[in-house]
């Protein structure tokens, strides 16, 4: 599953730092920080790349100059669950080869493993002393990864059939929040199911702005606050399982016919489209409800290639229709696919034949480049916490 | 308060990783690594400096070559209380200043500040992904520090009258066994009042271990997993407030003449000995109930000069007895301290001296050579989780 970072809301709350204040309205013509995040599961799935993926492309290509995007490998993320570490290893490797295929530059995006910016915890620790327990107990993600009920006690979930509740799980909205402030985070691209963490991290921005930015500070801090970052809310992609259009498509079925990843074959593409689930009704028509595998079919076909339809409707009006067969219709969609995911699957393959050792090299050049942002944010707040002198060596 | 790490039980649960065991009749025989954390609270009075910063000189002083040693500055642990920012920074300037003056020399002991070693951070966050909610929920330190009762629930504290529980005390041990592991620490010399953090440490230990140490990790992986620390429990030094002798000496007292601070002039030491609440009954004896004040008074110099004297009863009968008179014996006490303090009083006001950068220069330093160490262990860790690979550039 993607962890995207999602702001749902407008910039709602003012700024409560006197120096931000005094250049908010200037921060409108100031150049973006975008930020993002994917765990790393591996090689993203159609799902993935139309609803989140292709969006950071976008952004990435459509960004002013002084714009600065960071999108990362979120490693520290993915062992709030259990991990197999040679799956683990291989999934990140997988999934930062798939973000260059899509499409990122890395000389125009920083691209980076979370664990290779050590800020990152850093901040998760200084925030985490603001951050009331209260306030994450509400949050629901550990209650859906732990599988208990939504007014479950965190202390109390060994008492079931489940294991015991873990820390880092329980804090994860804290360490998202560090991964968005680290870098004076103005945008972040996100999927719906982060909004409640996002909001969270607006108010931890807020409670740390109002404690440092004014009151006792040390005479030197030049701390202006963090910005309050804004939602870029893709319109949702509904992409559902190739075998069962009720369900999403996603990573966790276990059947991988259900899915179709986006460095797949021509061969494996075809094939899962021939062995998607349609109906048996003559013809074809869209109508998510009542034809629910055929319309998933025209929906992925029509957002492989928005640029040359209007719309799903649209697609199976003029390009089907009542006289073809779903047969045909399956071939045009797998022909639609494979022409689009051509490149992506060349560039991915491109970067697996390289020695890993040469591609972690480059992964570590992008967190090279993103801790000069980290660390100029961490060094700013801490001087204003007092831990840090202003002329510290560090 | 000094914050101590403190292992109270000796070597109990045998190691569970298959390559520790092989190599444990050996450990014996193998290079100390002596760990402990002091908070930045400024200049230490003399129950810290007999209870806990005497012994961290003497261990390095005893040290063998091949041992190794690290005291570190926890300015991250103190910011789980509200901290004013410039106190925060002059209290670690002065805290640093302190353990030199007691006799640390960065040349045997690495000493430094906890926050310029980002690893800890890192490390801790990878050990809550395995701490569970529940026993963090059991342990009694942010009970005392949020004033709430033994059965409280963390995630109520807001319901009463006290500030709401923050996630950074909560997690506390969790950040203190980072600390201690990340060393790959033998030994952890410490106060009584850190045992459950210490116990707490060493389940997390054996946890990883367990975790990581066999089972399906990288075929690369050459973690050896963490050593158990072993416990250095001081005996302890009952050093009670000059001004109300039937509790402990205290920073937290709002009465300065009530403790004596190991960086006092001669004028203030005699000033605060000759205003020591004692009693007025004739002569001098040592009896703790009956006399606590002059028994703390023979407590403090016999503490002081131990070469010197057998036990404090016999200061009390030899030295003094019944035909000296308190201002005789408080004269007495206040040269002792006086002359034990001097040198300390001395190197503390050379490091004060300098400019407060260069200070943080050194400090810096020690931070470092932490750092390499801390790297090689949280390297290996994150190789054996799969987190990173085993040639990564980092």
């Amino acid at each position: 599953m993607l962890s995207q970072y999602h702001w749902s809301r407008a910039w709602r709350t003012a700024s409560t730092c006197a120096r931000q204040q005094s250049t908010a309205a200037a921060s409108r013509a100031r150049p973006k920080t975008i930020f993002s995040g994917i765990q790393p599961t591996g090689v993203p799935h159609l799902g993935n790349y139309l609803g989140a993926l292709r969006q950071w492309v976008k952004l990435q290509d459509e960004a002013a100059p002084g714009d600065r995007i960071f999108y990362s490998v979120v490693d520290l993320h993915a062992i709030t669950m259990p991990q197999s570490p040679h799956v683990l290893r291989q999934n990140t490797l997988e999934t930062y080869a798939s973000l260059l295929a899509v499409g990122l530059d890395p000389n125009r995006s920083v691209v980076f493993s979370q664990q290779d910016v050590l800020e990152h915890t850093q901040l998760m620790w200084i925030l985490s002393c603001h951050a009331s327990m209260g306030y994450l107990a509400r949050m629901t993600q550990w209650k859906t990864k732990t599988g208990v009920s939504d007014d479950a006690n965190p202390m109390e979930t060994s008492a079931s059939d489940k294991p015991a509740l873990k820390l880092g799980l329980f804090s994860y909205p804290v360490l998202q929040a560090a991964d968005i402030l680290l870098y004076q985070t103005t945008h972040v691209p996100v999927g719906e199911d982060q909004q409640q963490h996002l909001e969270f991290a607006r108010e931890l921005a807020n409670t740390m702005n109002h404690a440092y930015c004014r009151g006792p500070v040390s005479p030197e801090s030049s701390w202006t606050g963090f910005p309050l970052p804004q939602t870029i809310l893709s319109p949702a992609k509904r992409i559902m399982s190739l075998r069962d259009p009720t369900k999403k498509m996603s990573k966790s079925d276990p059947n991988p016919e259900s899915r179709i990843l986006i460095t797949d074959s021509r061969q494996d593409i075809e094939k899962k489209i021939k062995h998607a689930l349609t109906d048996s009704i003559q013809g074809i028509s869209y109508d998510r409800a009542l034809r629910p595998g055929v319309s998933n079919l025209i929906d992925i076909m029509y957002h492989m290639d928005e640029s040359n339809f209007t719309s799903p409707d649209q697609i199976a009006r003029d390009m089907f229709g009542a006289n073809v067969t779903m047969k045909a219709m399956k071939e045009q969609v797998a022909k639609t696919i494979v022409d689009r995911l051509a490149p992506i699957r060349d560039r991915y393959l491109e970067t697996m034949a390289r020695p890993s050792e040469d591609v972690a090299q480059q992964m570590y050049r992008g967190a090279v480049e993103a801790r000069t942002r980290a660390r100029d944010t961490l060094d700013q707040l801490k001087t204003a916490m007092g831990l840090r002198g202003p002329n510290s060596p560090l």
